[in-house]
């Protein structure tokens, strides 16, 4: 089939003019009076529908002006570039033919629905205006990061996904497994023997650890893939199942860690802003209103930096506007990381340099022996998008610091190894991917921005 | 740090002609005589590795003499273009730091290993050239086909990993469980309550149905995610844990369908022929002598077109020449498949409408009633390297013929849905992502293309 799409239309619309075009897509709205009528359709290709005109020539008029919303068709009809419109053009129907007709108790009639009404209904929710802006602008976004870490070089990793590494967070993992459960029970006994992989076995909560050992060898590598959390945490940032982001680069340290935690940033709101400019115009309408301003302030601004240290003797003098009172060694709440991105530094800021004890084992501890080379990225409306570090590179120090956290060296044999042969300073950095889109979108919950969600107690489809 | 690396070196040495630069890398070679040495170093951002000569003016001449193979440095010195020699330039050292040291047990001793014995050490092996050309490729084959998609309007979706649907092939699929299956041992009882989702959820095996309600929204979409299958067959091409791509269209046939395949193979190759020159000589060379060849001849053919039906005939004609006797209805063999491409067409060839008691369920009925729009690619040397169909667009066929299945309609109301409302014909298509890299590599055994793979028994790291 040769059927043009909504977005060449609205690209060549003025090489099309006066010319016959065949074209498809749903209907979103339909008014028809006695000789004429004018259909909205959209072929999802575009965010703005486009206009059919048709009247009594036509030799189906009787069931065009009856056609329901989401019906699909394919028209043929001359272009008509129309300047004096609110729309660019329109189409004058020679043919409207129906492809799919639409039963009457569809769902998504013409009319404002509620986020929660869409979300029983994430089947037909990509249809409505503001999941096809959301939708769109996700995979967007999605390209924007792979091209971005492509035109620098990086090495794409598919770090597993199940994984038989359960230290890190054990508790929040999610358990993969052939077993017959049922049966199990009625024998009493688990027999890993049986299993699949022949021992209990995870999904991933994070590629960073296999990522290490491919920037060990191709220097700057990235991966981009699900993680999962089983926390039973009901919040609108948080998802058992979504994606991240998590570049690893060798030879490189905290400060360069930052510079590409920055640059990427204003690479993908830059990407968002030229390749979504209708969408990101609808967000800023309709779903957060100081949207356009805020990203391009973002992209514009050099981010700030401050370490932990300082940051905390800022808002120590604040400590009567927190919920929760700041003082040296607790880990920065929401409240203070929004407060010193929106009210201190008015831009992005880097925090840096943790202390040691409320972050990871892996982090490279400072001369000080108190805090480790950490950043976390803090940004308007959000707080902290991004956390990273640089790597212990020392065989050493990595071995003195997992003993104090009574860690058995043999679960991490691979990752000492990279200390033994060839260690390099290194650095890297995660970033959740709904959380990107939500920044960059303005919407409000995560469960908004994943094609189908899951949250505790919640797997539909 | 402000390091050149390796890839910008190759690729703007002329222009650094004479220039002092700074370089690091890890130690491939070191052969040092009494005054002089050469030290071969790769930064892993380009397959050839960079000739650093020194001499006793340097400071630690005693010391980089003795370096061992897998050590980190960091190189200062001047470049110079060496246009009779073998390499385009090489680096004479005013200063050779080392940034790690490597320990005299390093495993990727200069001199061939088998793929085997690099599995054991898969958080070594990418440092390993095969491994270098194998992992760039790989990446460069993921950033093609999103290129490719991206290039024609596609949406990118991100369908579940976890997924409540466990209709198709339950018996090869995941269980993904938080209950504590000691406790429930001894409990005697297995109460889905208590697990995270509030009932069995399993990995998905395929992102196909998600994607059609994406395709109904945004026309045309794809997937491009891991999938995974519980199946126990220890081959040289299955692994329980593999990447999938799946473009779904509405407003499209299975001619369309044929078409975009065909696009994208050809783009793929001609994207790692363009971008991986140096990787793709390597294969040639050592992995598959005839590589280049077919990749070109592939890239230049026009594909094949021929039924299932007419297939199996000219096949009959061979019979004494296959294990396993062709006949009409069976489940065509890599050897028929292999045959047919090879022998028959002598490049690849769509076999398409099977008889439908041999395919899925969702694949449209024919006028014949007895086969469906589905498709195969067929690529020399492989076989069957696409699987994909029209889909049936009609609600009455597709309950009859899930119905005739034994299906529960239940199971499947979001699909049905689509037909409801605004059904249109439609097609897509699966790509088993391994595979392709496999297919432009000549790599022979699935283990090797993956960074970790998972096989029954084996997840280790």
């Amino acid at each position: 089939m040769n059927l043009i799409t909504g977005r060449q239309l609205y690209k060549n619309y003025k090489e099309y003019d006066q010319q016959d075009v065949e074209i498809c897509g749903w209907v979103k709205s339909n008014r028809g009076s006695k000789n004429f009528g004018f259909l909205i359709i959209n072929d999802g290709t575009f965010f703005n529908p486009v206009q059919v005109v048709y009247d009594k020539e036509l030799d189906n008029f009787g069931e065009a002006a009856k056609l329901n919303v989401g019906t699909a068709v394919i028209v043929t009809g001359t272009l008509v570039a129309t300047p004096e419109a609110k729309q660019p053009f329109e189409i004058q129907a020679k043919s409207v033919e129906i492809e799919g007709s639409c039963s009457f108790d569809y769902p998504l009639q013409k009319k404002r629905h509620t986020f929660e009404y869409l979300r029983k209904i994430a089947h037909l929710r990509p249809r409505a205006n503001t999941f096809q802006a959301v939708f769109r602008v996700r995979s967007l976004v999605a390209y924007a990061i792979h091209k971005f870490f492509m035109e620098r070089d990086f090495v794409y990793v598919h770090t597993p996904i199940i994984t038989g590494q359960d230290c890190e967070g054990a508790g929040e993992m999610f358990q993969v497994t052939t077993l017959d459960l049922e049966a199990a029970v009625k024998k009493g006994e688990i027999n890993y023997e049986e299993d699949f992989f022949e021992k209990p076995v995870n999904l991933t909560v994070s590629g960073q650890l296999a990522g290490e050992t491919f920037a060990q060898a191709f220097r700057n590598i990235y991966t981009f893939g699900p993680t999962f959390r089983a926390e039973e945490s009901n919040t609108t940032r948080h998802a058992a199942e979504f994606w991240m982001i998590e570049p690893e680069m060798a030879f490189a340290d905290l400060e360069d860690n930052m510079e590409i935690a920055e640059q990427m940033i204003k690479y993908i709101i830059g990407y968002v802003l030229e390749y979504a400019p209708e969408e990101m115009k609808f967000f800023n309408q309709f779903v957060d209103k100081g949207l356009l301003e805020r990203l391009h302030h973002v992209a514009e601004s050099e981010f700030g930096r401050v370490t932990y240290t300082e940051a905390v003797k800022i808002l120590e003098q604040h400590n009567d506007q927190f919920q929760y009172k700041v003082s040296w060694g607790i880990d920065l709440q929401t409240e203070h990381e929004r407060f010193l991105t929106e009210k201190v530094f008015k831009k992005p800021v880097f925090v840096t340099d943790y202390p040691k004890d409320i972050k990871a084992f892996y982090m490279k501890m400072n001369d000080d022996e108190k805090t480790v080379a950490a950043m976390d990225l803090l940004v308007p409306a959000i707080g902290e998008i991004i956390g990273g570090s640089q790597r212990e590179d020392s065989l050493e120090k990595l071995e003195k610091r997992m003993a104090e956290l009574g860690m058995d060296p043999k679960d991490y044999d691979f990752y000492l190894d990279l200390r033994k042969y060839g260690s390099t300073r290194h650095s890297g950095f995660g970033l959740g991917f709904e959380r990107m889109v939500m920044y960059v979108t303005g919407m409000a919950n995560i469960r908004d921005v994943i094609p189908y969600p899951r949250t505790v107690g919640k797997c539909k489809y």
